[in-house]
């Protein structure tokens, strides 16, 4: 039997949390898995940071990716089960882009690294390149497999995540406002944080989705639970992924990666135990693929721990705050308030902290959120909704609560610095006592004020 | 006020998978939690190799410590409302033991390294011992929280560790047949395994137990609860504990620490990237407190990494086996067919592989199950059901389903081998076809067996 | 001890599914449950006709009132633990109203009877107006419990269900827009039903209530979770309580009593056993308290069995139609199309149905849905989040997704009509076959529309 | 097409709160859950008297008939997926005999009446012979649309429910050890009293079951699953179907129906309201179909509430005592205590109860307990277990745990008397003080004694 096509003697199960069973059905699927490549996944935390928050969000990129097969596998059943194509261009399911869907969901974050959104942003990396590159490679163990499918296909994977593929439905099926990958990871992250926001009716969703020539598109009857996927995501959004504390420890892993970058830039010793050997190709932003898979949470946290001993005073003790979890604090700022950061960066310099290393600012947006806005060009904004006459209708035009949440600004701004900011007795530094009181003025319920009287 | 007795000005919450939310009242836990040696058990996975089966559980030692306090917590404020003692010596609940056993219930774990149980084994560290140690020395932020209570209090919280401290009941909330460490493992695992075995009704649990002069025991109309507890814990460690993959991957981590273990026992040259500096001192068995809080997961999974690329050809096969997910198979054996291993290990050895670092035996005994079993010495292995008129009855004596799995044998002998060995059609390795033939006639129904007409 | 302060000798539990265990501490809340009138609700469900479209929906106002109780004991416990007042007039809790908290809690829906909505709209009874009856008339067995309490206090339980009593908070834990009543009826019909929509996070919500002068507010560090509350109250009504089935089957029970008031208003021959006479007082509008409380869900269903073998041929068809779920079929329409209803009440007349109890329209504005709308003039509709400094912000002036839904219309109407209007070959009624076809005309998307080319 | 394999245009489906949705793809089915005597099971619960021990307990036979027919589905759906025949008698699938299965797991409760353990002894009836009736009998809507299948197709439902249908798998999933019947209520009544020991695995005990020539059996590596559902099952009957109080209803509601019995054996008057004119048949013994038919919980309740009226001081007291939940109380004996009972009952008559309606003994074994038990005749009570080569094995040979309690006794045998006899201080009956304090000396520790010193 041509491998493409080749199904284990016995359908083998993964107990998983969220879906009860994730079923494996293809011999392809079982030895994507299996590879070296994939595996790596389980060394990487789905939520980087935010298990720092939320303790029980200790889950990695691995079971996610477990979890986005599965769901895509389900689609594809249903989809087969009840809108099967009968001739070719009918707009209905055609079997046989199952194997590119599945491979596709299950390969689409390989090419995540520790720490991927902060990692990426310093060394400029780019997760979504990279897992192009780890499926065309002929280097790697997961391009071994797909190139026992067919010489093509591992570009035509590719081409899925890339969202260049021709077919719409299996496009869409990854890469949409209602896709595999959101549902699992909306589920998932639910589930071991152990907040209640992100649980949707997963079953609904899945039997009122269906095909049609442009993608895919709900049942008008499933309209409710539509509205209820899209308001958890935007509750996720505001309650996990935004949460100011998280966002601390983010900052504090960026400074330290940049700091390190500086320590480490001239040359090293050859015997020193601490030096960073593995992220040398990336402080010079000379890394191959080699180099990049060699990367994962433990790689990054053995370091932080010879840094903690190490001799420049902020690696250390940027090292020490970010494994400690000593997390910096931070107030809201708008544009009114914005201008009074300068104030605030110099009486933190004043206090003896280098501003570059232990203040920032930054803003929800910079992650990667994607309310619903069909007004964005992107098409993947779009969710329709099929009527009983088979007329299309995009989901807010229906819908007062997707309406109301529409394109609507969600996150905030905030302005980091050092939690000793706001002791107020601090014996060892008394003299800079002033300072504490003079900063502390500038925030009030969790905002950056105008002090009275000034 | 007096550190011991500080009230956080707002009690704190920490929300929980298991617990919906863990609630911190006193100045010291919080204090605890942010210590150094804490934070590290956010590194270091509950189940070790299980995650490797059960992909779901990897969740860290930090969550089940944070869960273990949560339950003791619970435990104390039952007690307090309802058997509070009125005269001392009245068996009743003291609740100035409170600080104590929450403090205990919280570091009960901290001494546990990466992998433990197959550290352990290989380099005779001890994580009871370490604990102790944590606790107990001056260099640790643990023992400055601990001592800044009082001189005496951080050896305190170690005698209850250790079973030694003079009131029983805080003994037993933390170690006994029914404690908070074993009840929130067994939710907790099951949480994350995604298996529903280990679920049992806590809340009715904590309802029934209450304080008495010589420890805790059960209200009689509780006995179904605590039976219910009893058989899920059987059915954990049948079922996820004792595993037959998760002990294939502890097997191979044993032989790839005991093989880096004989590679690295000579001189190391200090260039040498992939040498395991961390852990030299523990295959010389000369390290200290400093020394084994520097490792975690991480640590050891990324001289892991680069093992793989190692010159000693076992060594690097190892590391591939263990981070790339290679298990061993296995087949049960008993007294009567285990006289057959001697023969299989000379096919194994004849197929290319060196026995000692690719084949093992083990049994489930090896893990640390603690069957009910009050014949047992050890006073721990006695439930105590307390009746309208006060008189106890051991639980065994009342429950016919406790009875029947009392001192019950429960796991099971297993004999590992490379699954090369199971092999068909091995295009490699043609020559030694024969072999994997013979082998393959010594297995049947997952048992070892004598072929037939031999 | 004085009865209002007895305690139980030891705390009684009873499971629930919802809440886990419901805790009964006091002498007087057990008495309360036992009575005959408590008990009686067990006799009632609290869904009514909604059980035909969500069949797990069978459970009674019995388990709904003691969770009401439970979700009340649950905050006074927190108020008491966080809030006890220290001087009179700080606007922090008094403990000693915990048991008129409790009380009201507990008998709020004391009141009810066999399918409230349409029973009260039939025979103008109001259970509100019962309630009260049953608290202060010293002809029932709940009123000497409170009695023996004090004189006064069955009239002060009466005062807080009546929302005028003195203390605010009292009040507005079992009526407000947050209250004990809502959250338990959220969950416990999400349960039943099977659907997600109704969960949200209780246990936080109550983390965040907190007693001041004017009534209850919120901590602002809440406001997501009292927005997942609002919103998924939202969708329970648009999901569940506006169901159009459940309204269709409402429609029909309504019809069936009005039918039997006109069938029964002459006189009944005493030998007729299917004669409703525990009805008559209600037919009558002379009914008093122990009329009332002999009704319950088996009495009305008892004689719609009955009913069934009727002589009048619409008391028997519609008395199948309810007991036999032939729900009508329904259609939305809006004020343009709201004309066209004549015309289609014409042709139901013609097709052979009497119109008057085959036809109607409702629209779910009719039900007591109180979507959060702080323009509104009852003080009940505000939600009040409280600042780190104190001060108090209404929910919608900082919540996007909470504005977005206030006083928006989120019902809808809808023109009911016998599902044979639907049949397309009606064998029995070839001669009419027109009739259905032009019917059919003014209907798509399930909307009424005024056909093209008309 | 023919009504048999008739398939609705699109998959219908019913929330379920158990199974998440339950889906009806024939039209015969839902043609047979719109039958009057299926809508009828709407108004009988699943418990009878145990909800008034487990409130949450309200479900219905209705709801559990959806629920066996959903998982007889699946399981037949997981047959034809990986078992289908290939060839005739090869002991694998044949799914034309899914229709069957269904409509027989269906309606295999369609027999039931209102309360009917109790009913069926007072009154022999017999509720299988009664849903045989229903099947076959051409007055039934139920037997007209089985009619419209074939001629022959009622009675080939009736023959798998009585299990003399040919096929034995047929008739194993709906009633075994394991059949669909038995998961379902110990998953439903788990779910709805609230309890937790009756959950297990039913995706992976449905995973592991398979066909083969005499029936249906069991993957050896689900054996684990299995234990789970066999003591979860056993937990169950402990807990919630053996439990005192709701037999001590049962005890109650059957002297109640005795008494109504006595008391309106002779004539009545035609015109007392009260007269139970349905339950005549039954007193007679000479009921017909339609006389059962129109019996539900409500008809009894409404009976019941009348007689709380009656002139019987008995029968109106009884009626209180259920309607208004006064159970008797218990006490454990043994064959050695039994003999105190007469004394017991001297006592309880001379504090002036009738001693036939007031007190009573049974024992668990009355109830329908099918402890798991190979010994016994009746093949149901065998789990085979297949092994990798095919062979089978009996559950208890392998499985500690149900060796355990195979064939063990587990109810208890109870003594009922009413509350009275406990009172201590009984104002209005001082005269007989003496009785209660000797009745009392004979309870200890919920067991009968026999008095110290006597």
């Amino acid at each position: 039997m041509a491998y493409r096509n080749e199904r284990l003697p016995r359908e083998k199960v993964f107990r998983d949390p969220v879906h009860n069973y994730i079923y494996i059905q293809h011999r392809v699927i079982l030895d994507l898995i299996n590879t070296k490549e994939f595996q790596r996944l389980r060394r990487i935390k789905q939520l980087g940071t935010a298990s720092m928050v939320f303790h029980g969000a200790e889950h990695t990129r691995f079971t996610h990716s477990l979890g986005v097969y599965e769901i895509t596998r389900r689609i594809c059943d249903n989809f087969q089960r009840n809108y099967p194509t009968q001739t070719p261009g009918d707009g209905l399911w055609d079997d046989s882009e199952r194997l590119v869907a599945l491979c596709a969901a299950l390969l689409h974050d390989i090419g995540h690294g520790p720490y991927s959104h902060t990692f990426e942003h310093i060394f400029k990396t780019n997760h979504e390149a990279i897992t192009a590159n780890i499926l065309t490679s002929p280097e790697t163990e997961v391009n071994a497999v797909l190139r026992a499918v067919s010489p093509e296909f591992p570009q035509q994977v590719a081409s899925v995540i890339e969202k260049t593929y021709p077919n719409p439905q299996v496009v869409q099926m990854i890469s949409s406002q209602i896709d595999a990958d959101r549902m699992d990871y909306l589920l998932r992250d639910a589930y071991h944080t152990g907040t209640k926001y992100g649980t949707f009716d997963l079953t609904r969703i899945l039997r009122v989705m269906r095909p049609y020539h442009d993608g895919i598109a709900f049942e008008m009857n499933g309209m409710h639970a539509v509205e209820d996927y899209i308001v958890s995501r935007f509750q996720m959004y505001q309650q996990i992924y935004f949460h100011p504390v998280s966002r601390a420890m983010e900052v504090i892993l960026s400074h330290l990666l940049e700091r390190a970058r500086e320590v480490y830039e001239g040359p090293v010793k050859t015997t020193e135990i601490a030096a960073p050997y593995l992220l040398f190709p990336f402080f010079r932003h000379e890394f191959d693929l080699a180099d990049y898979l060699l990367l994962d949470d433990g790689t990054l946290t053995t370091y932080f721990a010879h840094w903690r001993a190490a001799n420049d005073p902020i690696l250390s003790d940027l090292a020490h705050r970010f494994l400690d979890r000593k997390p910096l604090k931070s107030v809201q700022y708008d544009e009114q308030t914005e201008p009074l950061i300068a104030h605030l960066r110099q009486l933190i310099g004043k206090a003896g902290f280098n501003v570059d290393f232990y203040t920032a600012t930054n803003n929800s947006y910079d992650l990667p959120y994607d309310a619903y806005d069909p007004e964005m060009k992107k098409s993947l904004t779009q969710v329709e909704l099929m009527q009983d006459d088979g007329h299309l209708v995009e989901l807010s035009s229906v819908s007062a609560l997707v309406n109301a949440i529409t394109g609507k600004f969600s996150g905030d701004q905030r302005f980091f610095f050092p939690k000793e900011m706001l002791s107020k007795q601090s014996e060892t530094v008394e003299l800079f006592d002033p300072i504490y009181h003079e900063f502390q003025r500038y925030l009030h319920n969790d905002q950056l004020i105008q002090p009275q009287g000034d």
